[in-house]
């Protein structure tokens, strides 16, 4: 693991995740470029001494360097947005896959250099968009995917946080300084944190792409660098419109993604607060609520739950579905097996270079005075 | 009350919200431009056979003439849109108060002028802005004035509906056919229909005013002569932002208008589906949940109850406190008193001349190539 | 209306109930046992000053000595317990249709009375248990008696309040103070009040009848004199299990009454404080959410409802199908025809002497030692 | 572990749970007295050879001839209940600290004599009573120890499943097939199985001990040997009144355990479907929402989050809180420290012990005509 060390949200969260299912072990960090923090976090973690490393290049030489029993099989990026994209090369140019935390990386270059060197090395770069790690997230795309709707017409996604209704950075909270830091988090600051994960379940659950936006990005709250909120309008490529908003300054909110979607006979609701229920909607019928670990859902669904129906999952069983997914496909690539398409179920590195392409068309927009900027990878 | 025969809905509607309070007698009516219809609406309604008019401007003028004990206080019009003008203006000509359906008229021209003639003739003119008169839309907007949550920064309103996700106009659905059709409906669909409650309601609730949006409008409904869908970004008065969408083709949805609205300290969010809650949004404090017909709500959303806590009130009430408000201030200026500010909330001729600026502006956007058009009246 | 004056809860709900559909008229009435709480009650609701009387035997008589056409068809008695029985058997015995509130007498015995009247006089009681009136408690009631849940194994009804939770009754409450005195609410506070809701609502929507049932009954405010909570297990005619839990001292709850039955294949859940939405649940499927004004509801339900799907009815539209079913009967009758089923739908004299028989076994259970005890009428 | 091979429920949730923080390994198993299905499931948890015992008398033995840092520290009991007693008392003579399933033993006497056995060696055991280790459950459980409410009144428990709605332990259910087979399972069925984790939810809420009941045991599904349905009233320590409603046949319900606490002042609501939210309820002001993450909770439920607001936890996380707290508290003890009060909240052998005279209780009272049957252990 490259970050994450004991001051971080994210870290932790990873570490949870991958440790969920007994499929992986963490063996070794470069946990914070701060040789304190790096060394105490590691410590802490029980990794042995000789492979808590103080950066992360000593991290990648040396784990390359030892017997292919022993070393590592992927290495986790969970550093700030501008330094994913060094040791994420790296890694890949040492040949160790990668997991590594969204946005991918701080520049659309960046990822389109970086989709090369994963197509160029054959190795595998998982991305953790977390919401799509749910079961029911899989079963509305499945739906979908089947035709149960129709033709979809409208998307709404929605993604309200408060956390940064006050001027937190300057108030000493080490998160919100980093991301309300254009030289940190990159050109956008809600967008690139959160609504990218609105756009990706969006484009995760419909199968569509969008083609065109226009952004109205906003920073509320005064005297702050990056856009704190964003309404955005959007169009795919099957003529469906959309709604994607996404605050973090909805004073009141805590971690409100939610998304609904509408065809011609029917639609789908799912809120992350409520992770374990979809509602199924039918014109002219009655709603129904689907729930995770029934044994009506479809098969995706099914094997990305580890409870039966009522006992609830959540975040951080999402998240391991994103770890599981890509330690089973590793497994079977190390067996020499061809990983199955459920295996495969994780975000991508083309999903990392549309994630990209969105930041800047999104910031594109927000300073244009036309009403349509196309979305363009 | 013009228009409202049998077959319409939204007549049936009115005659129920006026007489809830024992306030509203109906003593005559042109009910419909079809004679029979008109004439077996008004006998099962039980209205003497010589107030049972066959069309509007036989109504106005014979009413005129009783003596003032007997002749109406007020005309109500229900009729299709481009039906509201004319009957208006001869009603406030012949010395009757107006109440009158949104959009309150076809054009912004037609509006303009009704606003001249209502303050020329110093009568009263209530447009049924219905999800106004919900106590809890009122005890939001009592919080927002008192200054509860500091300065608005953001505010989402919604309103699917899913009940023309089929080409119905086509199918001898009469309320879809109006509807959808130009010459009677307006300029806009969807957006004339249930947008303008969403803009009002917006509106009402925050105390501010839209001052430029972009709008992106579809007809969704393959065949269909109107937007059926659309979402608006918005800008107000005091810099906030906001979102509007309105949709008739959310298959599934039934009436599910919502508005959620975040200022610098929390933040209010109510649904028309459960109208009788308000949540109530804290920055780092618990939501609370605020209850219709609690001792501990404002006067203005007690005064609007007529049950208490736990007995759900609905639609209808809310109606029927436009209507309720709208006959005390009556009766008041009856009394040559002055209404109370509490009798006067009911939505006037000022906000019908705003929806149809809404309307204007809503249109021009949707066919506009520049993102934001200003909204003016 | 017999009782009902400016200073009572249940009299006004009456005739905003009464008032809805047009087809009754507030004639007359004995407002108070207060002289000029009577006479001001009777000028604000606009009664001619004639037809405002001191007392119900003054009432009883002189309407009665009016012609045909003038005199009213029907009585309402909405005064304390106590004082229902005597104006019931003189309105009767003076030829007028009775509705009454419930519980509909004082005792067992008076209860048996007034049935014997009833049905030797050949007129018509109805007794206002609101909450059978609601159009989703008629749907769960359609689907059961379909057999669409198969036999019904279980029942859980609930009704929390939490407004007795002080000794408001010592408080100036006029409301607490007679409901928890002997001598004005009969042998049974809330089991009497809000216990016999429960229990009707239970076998109205399920067919069932009690056959006997173990109570524990609480006076949990130290100093009251009646039970203020109570929980009881039923067992009911085909076998099935049930439990009743009724308590006005659930501190911060309103008027949560809610009911869960069970069968073999699935069963519902409906709450007042949702009562548009009904829960219908599946053996091994989705649950659906059934909600009022659509077109998939049974006749029955939907000839309750006043609005399509999406505007929410209340309490006061529940209380008005009462007297809208009873008032569409007693029209029937006035023509010489036989009212259809659906207008025979409100609650009967059977209903309140079977009400009076639950107070009856409710009350001997708390007190005795013994587990069951029998519920006989 | 012992037990929790393949086939069984149970034992993977565990593996889940204790595997959750890093601070406890799986190290050996006697999975299955199916010596093909203990051999399986040990491989396939990556267990070494020698390290997967054919059944638990081995197991213990071989284990406690290791030497002390490579044995285990305690020994996990997940056998159907009847095969509970025996390695546990086998394992506490080895040295080793247990960890076992509710029911904790098959009768009341073998949980007295495990107490014995446990005072005796000074060792731990720790019940996983699962659903206290939500932080919300002690969340509630802190706000009523520290009074907020007054005087505990009122106390409602209930815990509706329907997967035993059919006869499924004729279908080959192999989980239906033990828990509802008197010789494996005990005296009891659906009250043993889950009427036990009710009954213990309400006392570590409340603080309160039950100390009489009256209980209405049934076997709805016809040909059933064991109570699937049970309704009980309750009567605490304080006076105060309760209600435990606990069934198998509630066709169409998940797992759907809830309890509610009234006070004097207010109460609380949770639902194990919603986990993360806890209503908290108070007389006259409005309802609160609580959310697990939040930095206005608790200390004890905060330090029970492993995620911030918003990022939902759920069942396994609930479980890992028990065996984390469990294991914390061992490891402060081999450092020869005094666990903190914090660290030792789990449920442990006295809660065992009364669960046990729960189940004796209840079934007595099922067969007793007496309305009252005392709780003693």
């Amino acid at each position: 693991m490259i970050g994450g060390g004991k001051d971080a949200f994210i870290g932790a969260v990873h570490r949870l995740a991958l440790n969920m299912d007994g499929l992986i072990e963490l063996s070794c960090g470069a946990l914070s470029i701060n040789p304190e923090i790096a060394k105490d976090s590691g410590i802490s973690l029980f990794l042995p001494e000789d492979r808590i490393y103080l950066n992360y290049e000593d991290m990648i030489k040396k784990e390359s360097q030892m017997p292919e029993d022993k070393r590592i099989d992927f290495v986790t990026i969970v550093t700030p947005n501008f330094a994913h994209f060094a040791p994420a090369i790296m890694a890949l140019d040492h040949g160790f896959n990668v997991v590594i935390e969204k946005p991918m990386t701080f520049t659309l270059d960046e990822a389109k250099q970086l989709q090369q060197k994963v197509e160029e090395t054959g190795l595998s770069l998982c991305l953790t968009h977390t919401y799509s790690g749910y079961p029911m997230v899989k079963q509305a795309k499945a739906m979908i995917a089947d035709g149960k709707f129709g033709k979809i017409r409208k998307v709404w996604v929605e993604y309200p946080q408060g956390w940064l209704s006050k001027l937190s950075e300057r108030e000493g909270n080490a998160q919100a300084a980093w991301r309300t830091d254009p030289k940190k988090s990159g050109k956008a600051g809600a967008m690139g944190d959160i609504g990218t994960h609105a756009w990706h379940l969006a484009e995760y659950i419909t199968g569509l792409k969008v083609t065109k936006l226009c952004a109205d990005l906003n920073a509320l709250v005064e005297g702050r660098a990056l856009d704190d909120d964003g309404n955005v309008l959007l169009r795919f490529d099957n003529g469906a419109a959309g709604c994607l908003m996404a605050s973090q300054v909805a004073a009141g909110e805590e971690n409100a993604l939610k998304i609904r979607v509408y065809g011609e006979e029917g639609g789908i609701e799912w809120a992350q607060h409520e992770p374990n229920t979809l509602l199924v909607k039918w014109l002219g019928k009655p709603t129904e609520i689907y729930r995770a670990g029934q044994a009506y859902l479809s098969d995706v669904a099914r094997s990305n739950c580890r409870t039966p129906g009522g006992h609830p999952e959540g975040y951080l069983e999402a998240f391991g579905n994103i770890y599981k997914n890509f330690a089973l496909s590793l497994i079977a690539k190390l067996k020499g097996e061809e990983p199955t398409a459920a295996m495969q179920d994780y975000p991508r590195v083309e999903e990392g270079v549309r994630g990209m392409a969105f930041i800047d068309a999104v910031v594109a927009s927000g300073q244009s005075e036309q009403k349509w900027t196309d979305f363009v990878v």
